[in-house]
């Protein structure tokens, strides 16, 4: 009962989305009132909204990624005003392009060690912007190479989802290792999938191979599918060995779109490895990370029964 | 008389396919042909096709940039087989994606010296594959993030582009100061006009600020403006303040295509400066290019009238 | 001095538009205000917004077809409330999708008289929407099969049009002859250029052939032309003889956007002749037929300087 | 063992398509051949090609119409050259448009009578031409009004179709009401999914309302679907409410694309009623109907199991 309450409360924008895409984004202050009532009210909150990603005691968790950072969970129920919870707490996940870049990059530094630079362009699709959204008198046969905050959204969020936890319960923000990340977000006249070209530097010198790295992203197993999370896929990740692959139209929905493709991994000739990536912004980049972590609590046992 | 054959004899392609897009990207190897034909019967060929880019004794010459290297047709013209010539010579142009990337870059090389690395991403037209070129099933609602050869082509023809001559008279490659370039190149649903995400670290530290660049980049003015080419237009670098352009639909029509625009300029958190840059691929990409450098042979006195 | 600003004023809506497309359309109120008063205010107002045009005092002209409505405007100012005016009077001109139906079918009815049925499908161009307007994730690989309101605006227009003025100087809705018509209006993803699949059954019997249909709508000459309106074409119509033309975006700019193409004229197996036309719906379609209509006004004398 | 391999021969059009629409149409000659000698092996062939649809003893059945036609089929037979065949014959089914146009005609001929005229403009997606088919240069915002021999083809389909067959066994083409079909064929920047705007109009007066004519179409079951074949969707025709559909990306994809869209139903000025329609044109409007036709073989006995 609870749980199926927090579903849908956390389901409510990629629903209508999904029926028809009318869901506006200056509803935005409506779903920060919304989680944290419902928080208040003690119902677990799991949240594709932007308002709590940047709060200290939020995890913001894609569920393929970074599942240690649920840790954060208690100190967020036992400092609540006015008074602590027992059951309720909000949970977010990123940003659809966040979502695709930090799985892979997760996976490397997971085998490789910690990375020391990323730089990314995206290629990003019009339904990321919800509806009405795009006009289409501004994107037919037309490249807009801006969209407003998304560039420090993908380099801030990475940093926290990639980074770990002090010992004093705060988001280091991948401090022991400083990462320098490089953004730039470009609309292009695609429905739905948003590619990433994507280069990244190694600390550890030599870096590796292009081979290596495919073997890595391949053989991926994230905690969540080792914790039997019924909506993650067999494999997080798709290496694509076409030369033209991954694309939008003909990989956006692997594994009914809860995948990252990712393809033409190469040595780059500035940095240490270049790769095209894809994801899913209506699935894995939304609501499907949403549920993916309730999956995960629940089996975990932090979603509590209403005994 | 021998200009206008020469303009023809360079026009060819593009003019085939100003009325009607249909010249074959197979008949190249016709091209090589006639090219060393119309040179050996004394003719100065102009060529927007790839065949002579890479060799030793031709110049590969972006109008706007490096007019320099028309320095070695002596040479070529000297040590042409079976008999040396006086008047006949070939001068080609760079591939679309190239000539929009190194017209900025030596606008900044030669206001702040050696670049050490350029990462850029493309997001080309569908018009720069020729015709019919992209089946419509391939590119509607899609991104194809590889174009064969094209990566290579944007490394290799920047090296020699942006490099010097040797005392010997060969093509130095940057080498004094090398250069690392790394392109990914895509294909989008555009028809016209090249977009690229660019970013660039210099030698010189610390770097310019990008008002810096952007003022250097506002102030370029090519050899061939100076010379008073008729088709260099008085902007060679158009420099866009509105955070969203470049954009291929609204901006490559600007100065009928034979500019670059610039936009975007500012920090890159892994090399020193970003940018957005879009090129007109069927005007300055293309003929354009070959016409400009003609000009510019005739207002030297490279092309000889036939006394 | 006073037809200066009479045509900014009839051209505020079409220049917004054409600076960049953020005109609205609930604005039509503010529009009918203005046009009173500019009326009121003994301004000649040449209208491309729709509030005046079913006023049973204003012609709804479109230049290349019936400037005869003209004849109204002196009762249309003897009668206006609360007193006559001497100089102000509105014109409006037509939706653009009836202003390019209109064109061919008066060139027909002049040359081979009264037609008797008229079916039309449009396939119109998302410009027509204004700005925002169509929404991208509605037309991106789409077709939108309604437009609201369209249907009935082409039907009834195009009597008023088509149709001459009774003895009592009232306009008389094709009644003498009288012209069933059908329209359906489609969106499609196209930029500019709406497109038309016409049939047409002429009163006459037996019916002209395609090849006298051709001959006469190219050698269509529009008493616009004949009074030496500046912007009128040479060629109200121009007849394509391709099988595949025409196409929006190889013939929208035809003439600066101010002609209307006709291609494949052929047998009708159920009325008596089909084509294919297509009309510049942000130039003939819009504020070009509003100058035209000024240009007219002012070669006949029937805007007035102010003394 | 048959059954399946003729099947798979059926299918190796739309299967090759399906896996990489890498199907060339200039293959057609070759699948005259092959449909021949499978036919002539004693094969069943059910066939998606156009080779043996004007073959006077070839039934063109679209599976939701005409199963009917399947009677000619023992003549087929028996006149076979050299040698009468006992299992083996040719069955084909229409062009993509043809398909979608003559469910709802049946649907209104089969419960108000026979129809006079038929008026039709299609607005065709991209798949229907094949792999490479339409280059992106022709279609990208634009529509070509033309498609070669489509006209014709959905006009004599039509015919034989929705035709009877006489006493002596040859397709009557509708001869006993003869009925006037003028058809006008676009492609259109969609994918899948040819949209059709139709009026027609009745030999009974009065014709039925528009009412009428939804429920007829609403409520129609075809034969297939009462023989049981398991391919055929609950319901063959959805009538849809909204003014704005059926669009091709929100509605190709019902039952499987195995259904006909139908909305707006109206009075049409000219003819009778008017209406919009889509089809799937690679699943009904393809080897949908080829499975469709054999599944009823198979069910009525056609298909005769190899002792």
């Amino acid at each position: 009962m609870v749980l199926i309450l927090t579903l849908l409360a956390t389901s409510v924008r990629p629903f209508l989305l999904s029926l028809h895409p009318s869901f506006n984004k200056s509803t935005n202050g409506l779903f920060n009132f919304v989680e944290a009532a419902f928080r208040a009210a003690e119902f677990p909150v799991f949240s594709n909204a932007k308002n709590f990603r940047r709060d200290p005691l939020v995890p913001l968790v894609v569920p393929l990624v970074n599942t240690s950072h649920l840790a954060v969970l208690p100190t967020q129920q036992s400092t609540h005003l006015p008074s602590p919870l027992s059951r309720g707490f909000i949970v977010t996940n990123a940003n659809c392009s966040t979502t695709g870049l930090v799985v892979p990059l997760y996976a490397l530094e997971k085998a490789f060690g910690p990375l020391e630079s990323v730089m990314v362009t995206t290629l990003q699709a019009i339904s990321g912007a919800g509806y009405p959204g795009v006009a289409s008198l501004d994107i037919m046969d037309n490249v807009v190479p801006f969209i407003s905050g998304e560039e420090e959204k993908m380099e801030w969020e990475t940093l926290k989802i990639l980074g770990g936890i002090t010992d004093t319960g705060v988001f280091d923000m991948h401090a022991t290792h400083p990462l320098r990340i490089s953004a730039t977000c470009t609309r292009v006249p695609v429905i739905d999938g948003h590619t990433m070209t994507v280069s990244v530097r190694f600390t550890r010198r030599p870096p590796p191979s292009p081979q290596q790295v495919r073997e890595v992203l391949a053989a991926f197993t994230p905690d969540a599918l080792t914790q039997g999370c019924p909506s993650v896929p067999r494999h997080s990740i798709v290496v694509h060995e076409d030369a033209d692959r991954p694309q939008p139209r003909l990989d956006r929905y692997l594994a009914n779109g809860s995948t990252v493709s990712v393809g033409r991994v190469r040595q780059c000739q500035v940095l240490d490895i270049k790769l095209v990536l894809l994801v899913n912004n209506t699935s894995l980049g939304a609501a499907t990370s949403s549920i993916m972590n309730a999956e995960l609590c629940v089996l975990k046992g932090i979603v509590k029964g209403a005994e």
